[in-house]
């Protein structure tokens, strides 16, 4: 299965996320429905040409019509839906999603579903600091990294499938992850970058910094613009490994703090030059 | 003494801040020279008209001649430079600087300065991860803040001319900080945001960050590829101060590890709200 403009492609979760998709696959040509709380969110999206119908019922024909189904909700609010109206699903569908935590929510979304129904697990690295669909935008695909992360019961042509699904989208990289790993990536690339950001914000209740900042600490805390209710959620989902993540930090951050109090010159810049040398690697692959 | 292209401009130390510096200050009409150490850093400056005339020597001439002079130097060298050459200055100048950190050198280089010479400093709040004057682009000014760090020592009308120069360079900005008051927020809002960086680049040796990573963890990082000479510097010209941000910074951190160690999600959203609401205010007055 090849993923081309014929197939029927519902987005269940109308948020920034879902909205963004949705504007990407109609660009393209795509047959796009929509099952969302929110009859607002249909609306919009519906004035908007995001997609071509939808619904705020569990409507079973469009559920019935989809060839793809891509889930775009809270990995609870995902894996509820799936036990309640995963039976609905029709055999050959290919169910897919974007949530940001995946050992958590693959095995079972796997498990639960019907017989011929197949979840092929993805992360889109992309995000703003707004939510709803309102602030759709499919230009946060461009120049970002998309992760297929699938388990020993995905077949070969369903990774393709959503491999595919993600060069559709926009997606600069498309690479492939276990579960496992995909968690312990996002643990520190993600999370942490976050937790790190709450806490610099955390730890200064100053309100004249903006007047006195540069870019590096504008940069830095861009992302404590924080959806509190997703992000706590997707912390607690992924617990241990961040832990693990957060542990590795500390322990570098204490290293770069004994230099700095012992005035330790040599290993400071040892550290630094570690650290540049890698930024610079990083931007080079990019 | 109010800034106004007549005025003649000396600039020390032809970098990144000192190119563009001059870059700024040309395109408004100064008569700008430069002191510095390499003769391909004055060919540079010269043939992409930033100055308009240069010297790799201590030039007495240039020197005597100058209304004001911009010293763009490491903070030792800065104070080395003076100790040996102050006395070249001529009675009615001002002395001005932008170095990153402040009480470690205004009040010696106030107390080394003949008499009749004012050193007023400033810190113009703006860089890139390059240096050397072929990267010079006064385009860094725009948006950004500038602090003028006088102490009791200096009379208003240096201030003023100070605050000056900086809106002539283009800055949005211009505050005015007591040097103990700069470099605490410069300890939190610069140099703790570049430990961070440093210690996050130096927590994971994994050589395929790029292809999973999303923009939170390039834009947490881009600071990471620091100049080491300089910014070890820094740290430990600040040392005390620096330490005193780390600590409150580490404090926050470990509060919210806890959270997640102890699954405290309540805990986390009530610190996730006031990171966004922090963030949110801190855009606004932007």
């Amino acid at each position: 299965m090849i993923i081309d403009s014929s197939k029927k492609i519902l987005i269940i979760g109308l948020g920034l996320l879902g909205g963004s998709y949705a504007m990407a696959l109609k660009k393209k040509g795509y047959d796009v429905s929509a099952i969302t709380l929110e009859q607002k969110s249909i609306d919009y999206a519906l004035e908007h040409k995001l997609i071509d119908r939808g619904s705020v019922e569990v409507d079973e024909k469009l559920i019935g019509e989809a060839d793809i189904i891509v889930f775009a909700l809270y990995p609870h609010t995902f894996v509820q839906w799936i036990k309640k109206n995963g039976h609905l699903i029709k055999k050959g569908t290919v169910v897919t999603d974007v949530t940001g935590v995946k050992g958590c929510v693959v095995y079972e979304v796997q498990s639960l579903l019907p017989e011929g129904v197949e979840f092929i697990a993805a992360h889109p690295m992309a995000g703003r600091e707004v939510c709803g669909v309102e602030n759709s935008d499919d230009s946060i695909f461009k120049g970002a990294n998309y992760i297929v992360v699938p388990t020993e019961k995905n077949t070969f042509s369903a990774i393709e499938l959503c491999k595919s699904l993600g060069q559709e989208l926009g997606f600069a990289d498309v690479s492939v992850l276990p579960p496992e790993r995909h968690d312990e990536m996002i643990g520190f690339l993600s999370q942490l970058t976050h937790c790190i950001a709450v806490a610099l914000m955390c730890a200064s209740d100053d309100p004249n910094l903006e007047r006195y900042t540069g870019d590096s600490f504008r940069d830095l805390t861009r992302i404590a613009n924080i959806n509190d209710e997703m992000w706590s959620e997707l912390f607690l989902a992924n617990r241990e490994t961040l832990l693990t993540q957060m542990d590795s930090y500390r322990t570098a951050f204490d290293r770069l703090y004994n230099c700095v109090k012992n005035a330790d010159r040599e290993e400071m810049r040892s550290m630094m030059r570690i650290s540049a040398e890698r930024r610079r690697n990083f931007d080079k692959k990019a």
